[in-house]
């Protein structure tokens, strides 16, 4: 528009292709709305899109600081790493204490809580904010994980409100919780991501080469499953996937594509991050070793040139098979799900994040990648237990996983006997059947490392930890342990 | 000895356990070696220990350090972190040029990536260096991974070949690679450790609850199993652990103490690391959160009771089941420690560490945690091609991988069936068959990648990254996608 107001409501640092949408998101509801970029061609798009919309796009940083209403709300929308930390010491001068400066990108955790202090020592407020839902979510409605200063946050909240996708009338945005909050449930989202897709991989391979169906019959599967309780939007995109011809040939683009797939990071992220907060999370490190085994494409053609691929054919109805396969994927999609709800209620305890899980469910409900009919389930099990210790205490969920374990079972018994590689279905059955065992063979692993490291163990109902001499010190190591005469009852330790 | 020589052949800083027992298995072989303490206590227990051995214990470090013959070796075996670095602090001042300063505990490899900087800068040779065995190795011959200056290691190499254990006379140590390589090597054999460590409970888990077998029963398949094939140093001390009665009771000792296992961080890093250079070790992974997993004992418990726990027994006949169980467990030992080979040759690249695997799996065939028949194959496959990409390849393994899959699908099936936890197991089986697949579904990933979030993807036979418009963008999102008008060819990017 020609006539700019003087004072905009939000300011957006990087034009790309994320932040120009939501500009555009937040113009078409009123807001009247800036965008700064070094790339005169990003300010021209932005011009050429918004052409009938309250955006103007800058590029000089001190006009465009100077046309936002204080106290500022600026997002920075550019690649995570160094750039951020420069795009920050650009802006500080030009802020006044209260501005809120917010990076909507991918930022590691620990970048987002060293950037919250420094920022905060100098009177400015700072969000990390995951945002997820991609281009089209960017344009008509993102989920939105903002943290920081939950005071600050009323200044931004109108807009972000807006902007964000809706499910019952209910925006897919809220405040997180304090310093990196907002970042780290955006890791873990796109952990479950990484587990969800993985499955959905096993699955289009057990449909093709174990069922041996065709892509339209695969597609049909996908439709199907996406008119039911799987209904979500990683199958809604599968069945378009599975719809889309190669324009330059006569069957699916998909089968032209590489079986290699890559990643940005986030999945892995999360998997080291969870290992060391001690959260178990075996289906999305599963998704990362999966797709990082999928790079080894000539070692995978060497491999399966000596060792045969796998027959292929399940053994079993298929129909049979089919209706399993459903409760198979529902299954582990619920355990993959609750390993990430899981990690972040032991994130929250770790960080002091004091995260409301059913808040988190809610805003994943709409505008992001995970959206699921059962983030429903998740969020009525967490509203209804703020503090419920792990997703599958609640008894509405419990019935579902016990009513489609026999399916999984069923197909990775099937799997396995054919040689069909389902390693994140066989990992999210391994999790429930751990996790549902009071007593685990576990102590052997504290036994062994005590005999061989002396690292000391503990015992059922005594404090404290023990060392026992389990044999005399053997000058041949090599050489059987002979008697075991020397034994000695558990010495206390430290 | 009251006669102490004024020049000393090795020098050790840290006087616990594995110091004092190091020094002393140097002592044995006739080396006049020098320890250094803050505690007199550990002097004086050196003292005792060593009391007609070439051993001295000092208080003073300027003391120590001129005792020694230059250029001067000298190991730290403290603990690993900023320990590390005050006791480098105190020693480089009194260290002269040429002087080896090894650090012989667990520091992680980045860490000794800097600290080799930091002292070659001054002239000194740094030596991060692996030491495996335990108390028992330290005193008797344990296996060692030093890295660091290659032409430097002639000083110390007299001495680490006489302590170190020998399998067919040659001793388990050898120069691993330059920077961090030594660290490295040892991180990787612990995460290597912890997948066995895995596969052993999860056996443990089968044979008690899956066959129903009483302890003394588990002990003779352990003594059996320890007798053939799967001789190891693990299987060794678990036989040992289950002949060892608590003199306070009438049982096994292993049965009092608590099925939560801990852990000191190295398979966590092996998993990390690996996920970081993108070498897939799911069998490692999955003990590392298996470890984690069980130490929500509480939460088990409730599970537990709430979805009751395996029923247990497997179906099938016993002893055929035995016989499966022990193919099963050499096919995922075999899958565990070509992962970790994997990871190596992947590191060897990524690090420019030039690792020899041949000479790897020599030295870790005696001395160490890891030390099985099966690393004589190991050591056969990479003597025979250094080169070899992946141990799978090798002709000998792969007959013994295509005589075991059997049994580990069998018993996977089973036990996937009868609800008891197999984690380990099936991982490996989901690597073989996933690394044999030459095409796998994970173009699907790539696909779903780029239309949510126009990541681009790869074409067979193409150069180049492509960017598909797969849907017109939808003004909600929820809704389905309609047609497929707007369908247009893939578009170059990047």
């Amino acid at each position: 528009m020609s006539d700019t107001p003087t004072e905009y409501a939000f300011g957006m640092i990087g034009l790309g292709t994320m932040g120009r949408n939501l500009l555009l998101n937040m113009a078409d509801h009123g807001f009247a709305v800036a965008g700064y970029d070094k790339s005169q061609k990003q300010i021209d798009l932005l011009g050429q899109e918004g052409k009938d919309k309250p955006v103007k796009g800058f590029s000089d940083p001190a006009e465009f600081v100077k046309s936002i209403k204080t106290p500022r709300a600026i997002m920075m929308l550019v690649p995570a790493g160094a750039i951020v930390d420069s795009v920050i010491a650009e802006m500080t001068p030009l802020l006044s204490p209260g501005d809120i400066l917010i990076d909507g990108g991918n930022s590691y955790y620990t970048d987002t809580t060293r950037r919250d202090k420094e920022l905060s020592d100098k009177g400015l407020h700072f969000f990390g904010m995951g945002v997820s839902g991609g281009e089209e979510g960017a344009r008509f409605g993102p989920s939105m994980m903002p943290g920081g200063d939950a005071e600050a946050y009323k200044v931004m909240e109108p807009v972000f409100d807006a902007i964000a996708a809706k499910v019952n009338g209910e925006p897919c945005v809220a405040y997180m919780g304090p310093g990196a909050a907002g970042h780290f449930v955006k890791m873990v989202h796109n952990g479950i991501e990484y587990g969800l897709m993985e499955l959905i991989a096993e699955t289009y391979g057990v449909l093709k080469t174990g069922l041996g169906l065709d892509d339209a019959a695969i597609g049909e599967v996908f439709t199907k499953w996406n008119d039911g309780r799987l209904k979500s939007f990683l199958l809604d995109i599968t069945k378009d996937i599975f719809a889309f011809k190669n324009p330059d040939s006569d069957h699916l683009l998909l089968n032209d594509i590489k079986d290699e797939a890559r990643a940005k990071g986030t999945g892995k992220w999360t998997s080291q991050v969870a290992m060391d907060i001690q959260a178990p999370i075996p289906t999305v490190d599963t998704a990362v070793s999966m797709r990082d085994l999928s790079k080894y494409k000539q070692l995978r053609e060497q491999l399966g040139q000596q060792y045969q691929p796998a027959a292929g054919q399940l053994a079993g109805d298929k129909d049979e098979l089919l209706g399993q396969l459903e409760q198979a994927f529902y299954f582990s999609m619920v355990i993959t799900y609750a390993q990430g709800m899981h990690m972040l209620s032991r994130a929250s305890e770790e960080f002091k994040y004091d995260l409301k899980l059913a808040t988190i469910a809610r805003i994943w409900r709409g505008g992001c990648i995970i959206r699921s009919e059962f983030l429903n389930d998740i969020y009525n099990a967490y509203k209804g237990d703020n503090k419920l210790a792990h997703l599958l205490l609640d008894g509405a969920v419990q019935k579902l996983v016990q009513e489609s374990a026999g399916g999984a079972r069923a197909v990775a018994v099937a799997a396995i006997a054919a040689g069909l590689p389902v390693p994140a279905y066989t990992s999210a059955i391994g999790y429930f059947d751990a996790f549902r065992t009071g007593r685990l063979p576990s102590n052997l692993i504290q036994a062994q490392r005590d005999y061989f490291g002396a690292h000391t163990y503990e015992l059922i109902g005594k404090e404290g930890t023990f060392h026992t001499q389990w044999t005399g010190l053997r000058s041949t190591p090599e050489a059987p342990a002979g008697e075991q005469a020397n034994q000695k009852p558990p010495v206390p330790k430290e």
